[in-house]
C-alpha cells in the first residue's frame, strides 16, 4: 500500500449501492472520494439524503452534467438497468476504468444481454456494445486476473454471486451428475433498491413471503454462463426466487446429483480445496445464517449429501449489498489497483 | 346444524394451539369450551395469559387433575410431544374422541414413531401402542372418510401439510418421473410454539434466515408415508426446512420432474380437478403470498412447469397456525360431528 | 336485526380503509356490498388486488363516472383528503348518508379545516362548506345520537380516536390540573396508507423510529376541539407522533397533571364509570400492548397516577386500522341504520 | 498512541455486550483482548457460539475460576446485576481497572443501590459497599476528568444515557422551569439482553408495543441522581418506557417547561455550545431517526420550543448496544488509558 490514495467517482450514489460504497471507501485507505453524482438529488449533500453519514461524509451530490473527469482514477455506476449505458463510454474513451452495478455489461455479447433485459422486461438493445467486448464479469474469487486489467467491470448481480460461488467447486470438478440445476433463493428486500415502489412498502413486505418470476430470474443468464464455460458439462438452472421479510440477506439453497462416492464429507474437502486462500468464502459444516455474514463481505457456504437420498445440497448465504454488491465492487477495485484484496473488508458482520 | 352444541376440552390450552383453537371456537355454533387444561398456568384465567381475549373467553385454566370427563364430547389436546401420550388413554377408553396436535398419534405403528422421535431428538418409546392402531392421520382433502368415524385423530405437522396437499394430485395421477421430490420449506418463527427458547428471541430471528435439520426433519416420516401410500410409485422426500423472519405462515417450494406431456396448463388443470369441492384449497396461476392465507384455513397452490428446463415446482402456502393447526383441526372435528365442513372458517385472511 | 339488508357503495375501495371496510362488511349481516369504486383499479377485480379476497368478494372495482346511485342507503369514502370533497356533494343532496374517512368532514366550520389542512400541507379552500355545517364527528362513543341521525359523518383520524378516547373522562370532569396536556404516540406504518412512498419502503422502516411533524400533526385540531367542547377547561396539546416498525396499531401515553386527591384507583373508577355500556373501550388496570388490540375494535387504556412525582399518566390502544379507521366507520354505520353497535365488530384480536 | 497495546479481559462476554466489545475491540489498535470469561460457555470457542466471528476471533471461553489476572490491565464486566459484585472486589485489590456494565457499581452510596435494586425486583444488599465509594458514573460526557483516574466505573443505564445527555444543557443551564420532567422512553429488544425469556420471542414482540415499569423503572435513581448533582435545582422525573419491535435503538422523547425566553433556536444554540468538542454528541434541527446511530457511538440530540403551548421537548436517539452500552465503555476504557476518545468508535453507522 504505498500507492499514492486513487480518486474515485461514484455515479448513482444515493441509491443503496452508492450508499455502501461511501461505507466502505470512508475507512479505505486506497481510494479517495473525489465527486458524487445523482441526478435526482444534485445539489444536496449526501448527509442530507443518508444522515448517519453527517460528520463522515457531507460531500455535494453533482448532476451528471457536472462530472468532472480529470484526475479520476476509478469510476463507479451503482446506477439503474440502462441508466450509465452510454455515460460509461465516455471513461472507457477516456481509460478510466469502470465497476458498473447493473446488468449492462455483466455479458460479452447483445445476445446474452438481450436474454437478460427481456427477463428483466426492459429494452434489450445494448447502446455500447463495442464496451461489451472488453468487459469482465467482476466475480474475484474466478476471474481475478482478467480484473486486474479490466477496464469495464460488470459486477455480478445480487443472488448470481451467491449461487455461482455455491456451484463452482462442484461444477468445475464435473461432480454434478443431472442436467438441471435447481437453485431455490430467498432474498431480503434491500435488493429491489432504494425506490422500489409500492409492492416493497413495510405493510406489504411485513409478515409475507412469496415467489417471483419463478424460472425466469435475470440473474439466471450470468448463472449459466459462468458456470457452463468452467466446467465440462452443460448444465441448466431452474432457479426460483423468493423475498422475505428481511432487509439485507439472501440464503440460497442449491440441489443437485453427485457423482457416486460423493458424501459430505468428500464434498467438503472439494470445496475447501477450491476455495483455500479466498479470503471472503468460508466453507462451513454447519448450517449458515444469514445474520453470520450481514455486514461482511463473507460468502459462507455448506455443501453436504443427503444420505437418504443421496442428493447433493449447498446453502450458501450472503449479505445482497456487500458480497452482492458494493463489498464485492471494492474487492474488484483492490485488485485493479494491486490493493491488499482485502483492504476496507475485512471486518466481521454485525450481530445481533 | 340441528345438533345440539356439542362441549370440548383444551388440553395444552395455552400455547399458540390452544389458543388458534379457542379463538376459533369462540365464532363456533356447535363447538362449547368446557374445559381448559395446562399444568403451567393453572389457577390463572385464559384472559390473563392472552389479554386479547378479555371478555370473550376468561374461563379458569385447570390442572391435568382436574379434568372433568362428564359430558364431554371432544377432547383437543395441544400438548407438545409425548406430553398426552398416556392421557389420551384415558379418553380413548372412556369414548371420547380425541383430535392430537403432536407427533403422538400420527403413525400407524411404532416404527414409523420411531423415526419420527429420533428425527427430533425424544424418546422413541411409544407409551399408548394399541391406540396408535386406530389413529387417523387428520388431512381431511385426504381422509375425510376416516376422520369422521375416527376415535383419535393425529392432526399433521405444519410443513407436512402444506407439501401433502401440494403433491397429492401429481402423486396419484402418477405423473411424477423421479424418484426424489425436493421440498424446500421456510416457516415463520411461530411454529416453534410459544415456548421455543432463546434460539427463537426477537434479536436473534429478525434479518435472518438459516436451514437446519436438513434431510432429517420429523415431518419427513408422514410426508413420504402419505404420498407413497396415495400414489403407484415410490417417492423419496429430501426436505430442507428455512426458518425466516415471520410470524406465521409457511411457503414450500417443491421441485420433480413430470412425466413427458405436462406443462404448466395441464398440470393446473389435474390439480384444479383433484381439489373440486375442496373449500379449503385454492389453485392459482398467480405466484401465492403468504400474506394472502394469513388468518385463514386456506392452502394456496401454484403447480407449474418451467419451460425451459422441463422441471415441475409447485408452491404452496398456509398459515402454520391455521391449515397448519387449529384450523386444520377444527375442520377435523366439524366432519367428525356432522357440522358443515367450513364452520367457523369461513373467512378471508386479514390483511396487511 | 330484522330490518332488510342495506345496500353501501364503497369509493376509494382499494385502499388500506376500504379493504378494511369490505373484510367487516363481508361477515355483517345488514348490510351488502353493491358497488366499489376506485379510479386507479377500475376494470380489475378487488380479488385481482388483494389476492387473500379470492372465493370471498370478487366484485370488479368501477370508476367513479360509473357510480349508480339506485337503491345505494350508505356510502363509504375511505379515499385521501380532498379527493371526495365534491363528490360527497352528490350524495348529499341525493340524501344518501356518507360516513368519509378523510378530514373533510371532520371540522364545523372552514377554520379549522384550514388549520388542519396547512399542518398537513394541502390546499386549504373547503370545496363544500355547506355540507360541512351538517357533518358529525364520527366518535360513537361521545356523539352516538348526533350519529344516527348524521347525513354526514366524518370519520375520526386514527391517532385522534385513541388519544380523545384516552383523555374524555378526566376532561369532562374536570380534573386536569394544566395547561398542556402531552401526547406522545407512536404509530404502525399503516397508518400512512397503501401507497405513502419510498420513506415507508421496509428497508427504510425496519429497525427505525422517528418522530415526525411534532407539535404540529393534522390531528391536532380535531383533537383540541372534541376535548375542549367537552369540558369547562381549555387545555392545549403538545403532540409528537412517532412511526415505529410495526404494522398495525398506535399506542399512545399521555400526561397531565391531576387535581389534588386523585390516585390510580380513583381514577381509574372514573374511567370505568364513564365508559361503562361502552361495548369496545376497557379500562384495564395493566400495561396495554398493542398485540392485544390488533385486529379488533377495542381501544384499551390504562389510566394511572405516578405516586412519587404525582403526575398522571394514560396509556390507550388500537388498532389504527380497527378503532382507528375502519371498524369505528362500521359502529358509525350501525349506529345510523339502527343495528346492534357490535354487529360484525365483536370479535377477539388476533394473536400471535 | 505510542502506548503499548493494552491486555483486557472481558468477563461476561457471551452475551450482547461482551459481543459489542469484541467486535470493538479488534478493530482498537490499543487493547488486545487476553481472556474472555462466562461460566455457560466455557470450553467453546466465542466463534461457535457467535458465528460470524469465525476467522476474526476464535478465542476460547474460559470459566471464572480460570481467571488468569497476570498482565491484565483493564477488566469489562458484562455480568448480569450482582453476577460480578464479588469478583469485581478481586480485580479491585489488584488494582486493575474495571468498567461494570451491570447497576452494581453506578450508585456512591447503598441507599440510591436499594432503590434500584427494588425497582428492578433484585436483592438490595450491596455486597461490596467499599468499593462502591470510589466507583465513577461512566458518562464521559460529563465525568471525564473522573474517569481518567477511576478505578471501577460504572457504565450507564442504556436508557439513562440517552435521557441524561438529552437534559444536561438544559439541566445544567437551570432553564427548566417545572418540577417534573416527563421521559418517555422506546427501546429496542436487544436491550433485554440475550437470554431475555419468552416474553421476548420473535411471535410475541413483532407488531407490538408496550408500556412496562411505569414510573418506576430501575434507570431512574441514576437520570436523577446525575441531573440534581449537575443543576441548581431539583427536578422529579416520570419516566414511561416501552418496548417497540425493533432490535437496537432507543428514542426517548423528553418534555419540560423552559423559562421564558426560550425558543428552539435559542435552545440549540445551548446544547450546540455545551457538547462543543464532544465528539460524540450531535445536536440536530431534523427529527432523528433511530436508524441513523445504528451501529454507531452517536447519540443525536434535538431540542424544540412547540411555539403553539410553550414547552420545550428533546428528541434523542441512540444505538442501544453501542453508546448506550460497549461503544459508551470503550470510549471510557479510551480515557483511562490515554487513548483518542474515539479510538476505534469513529465510524458512522450502518445504513439499511
Amino acid at each position: 500500500m504505498v500507492q499514492m490514495m486513487k480518486n474515485v467517482i461514484i455515479v448513482g450514489a444515493t441509491g443503496f449501492g452508492g450508499l455502501g460504497l461511501i461505507e466502505i471507501l470512508l475507512r479505505h485507505p486506497g481510494f479517495r472520494i473525489k465527486q458524487i453524482i445523482a441526478r435526482k438529488d444534485s445539489g444536496r449533500t449526501i448527509s442530507e439524503i443518508f444522515p448517519h453519514l453527517a460528520g463522515f461524509c457531507d460531500m455535494k451530490v453533482s448532476a451528471p452534467e457536472e462530472i468532472d473527469y480529470s484526475g479520476i482514477d476509478l469510476a463507479f455506476f451503482s446506477t439503474p438497468d440502462r441508466a450509465g449505458m452510454t455515460m460509461i463510454n465516455d471513461f472507457y474513451y477516456k481509460h478510466i476504468p469502470v465497476i458498473d452495478f447493473s446488468g449492462d455489461f455483466r455479458f460479452g455479447n447483445i445476445d446474452d444481454y438481450g436474454v437478460y433485459a427481456r427477463n428483466k422486461g426492459i429494452d434489450e438493445l445494448h447502446l455500447s456494445p463495442e464496451v461489451l467486448e472488453s468487459a469482465v464479469y467482476g466475480l474475484p474469487e474466478k476471474f481475478s486476473e482478467r480484473i486486474k486489467k479490466a477496464k469495464v467491470v460488470g459486477n455480478p448481480g445480487c443472488f448470481a454471486i451467491g449461487i455461482i460461488l455455491g456451484l463452482l467447486p462442484a461444477v468445475e470438478a464435473g461432480i454434478i451428475n443431472c442436467e438441471t440445476i435447481i437453485c431455490d433463493g430467498k432474498s431480503g428486500v434491500s435488493g429491489a433498491g432504494k425506490n422500489s415502489g409500492e409492492a416493497n412498502l413495510y405493510p406489504q413486505r411485513h409478515e409475507n413471503i412469496n415467489t417471483y418470476r419463478e424460472g425466469r430470474h435475470q440473474h439466471l443468464v450470468e448463472i449459466e454462463n459462468v458456470l457452463n464455460a468452467a466446467g465440462n458439462k452443460k448444465h441448466g438452472i431452474l432457479f426460483v426466487p423468493q423475498v422475505i421479510p428481511l432487509n439485507r440477506g439472501i440464503l440460497s439453497t442449491i440441489y443437485a446429483d453427485p457423482e457416486p462416492g460423493y458424501d459430505t464429507k468428500k464434498l467438503q474437502e472439494l470445496y475447501s480445496d477450491y476455495y483455500k486462500g479466498k479470503p471472503f468464502v468460508l466453507i462451513s459444516g454447519r448450517s449458515p445464517n444469514s445474520s453470520d455474514v450481514r455486514g461482511s463481505n463473507r460468502c459462507e457456504i455448506m455443501p453436504a449429501v443427503d444420505s437418504r437420498t443421496g442428493k447433493m445440497f449447498i446453502v450458501s448465504v450472503i449479505d445482497n449489498l456487500m458480497k452482492g454488491q458494493s463489498g464485492n465492487a471494492v474487492q474488484n477495485a483492490n485488485l485493479m489497483f494491486g490493493y491488499d484484496e482485502t483492504t476496507a473488508l475485512k471486518m466481521p458482520g454485525f450481530y445481533p
